[in-house]
């Protein structure tokens, strides 16, 4: 596989991650952390189910992979989420100096890689990011978008009821 | 005791934490959230010993404050912080919708919430917070500036050994 494949692929399986979010009535986001090749930790946004507001995909794939790599620096690695990253996890992710990033859609609401901040590319903090965008975005959105029209379709049964 | 007085127990209390991360090796930075008059969450930095990149005070003490109060929404809460809040941290407050922040010391190389950026005041985001800053400030900023002297003093007897 190529570069662009292999993006493709990781992102994939983040997609796979978002499902599970989905299927448990959690915004549909996913993430994977990447090192050497290997998957090392995958994770789904489950702020509803833990009652817990850090409880965000890309926040608890970097302890998982903080705890698989024993060290609190995640060098060599790469970040794959479906959604950009909100200020706490892009934040997360510059505490963990994670090399690169690739994420599915643009968040314009609370995006701080590329919408509302670049935190990622601010050269006064002491790390910074490879970032790249769109990948398989259509499908990182789509999840997205099909779970906020079917809540709004139950909320309307509901009110009719 | 008036407001201001509150405030100062209160961060007289998180500097608490604060020594306590000092002892462990750790920059010493320390957070207390208080719900109602109650302190629900006590946290210091454990980065290092946690070798978890997101495991600062005000992250660990959120965790422990949405699951005292079983709610990712910390609604009437006061979060309590020596050093002005990460981007990280800064995220996770609001996440966590937490109402009033009181921090100590400005973090001119990494603090957003007034330093580099002012993320808890931006309308385009879905929260913003009532900012308290330099709430027994010598004495949080002083914690900092002694620890990283030790550190180099350390440093320096090390290499003449």
């Amino acid at each position: 596989m190529n570069g662009m494949e292999l993006d493709q692929h990781y992102m994939s399986l983040a997609i796979e991650e978002a499902k599970k979010a989905g299927a448990k009535g959690e915004v549909p986001i996913g993430a994977v952390i990447v090192h050497d090749g290997n998957v090392i930790a995958r994770a789904h946004n489950l702020r509803e189910t833990s009652r817990n507001a850090v409880t965000h995909a890309e926040l608890m794939a970097i302890q998982q992979a903080c705890e698989t790599l024993d060290n609190w620096r995640l060098e060599d690695t790469i970040l794959y989420v479906t959604l950009e990253p909100c200020p706490m996890c892009a934040g997360a992710i510059l505490q963990s100096r994670i090399p690169r990033v690739v994420y599915g859609a643009r968040d314009a609401k609370a995006g701080c890689v590329d919408s509302l901040y670049r935190l990622l590319n601010d050269e006064r903090f002491n790390h910074q990011c490879e970032v790249k965008e769109n990948v398989l975005a259509d499908e990182c959105g789509g999840l997205l978008t099909q779970f906020f029209r079917d809540l709004r379709e139950k909320k309307k049964k509901r009110k009719l009821l």
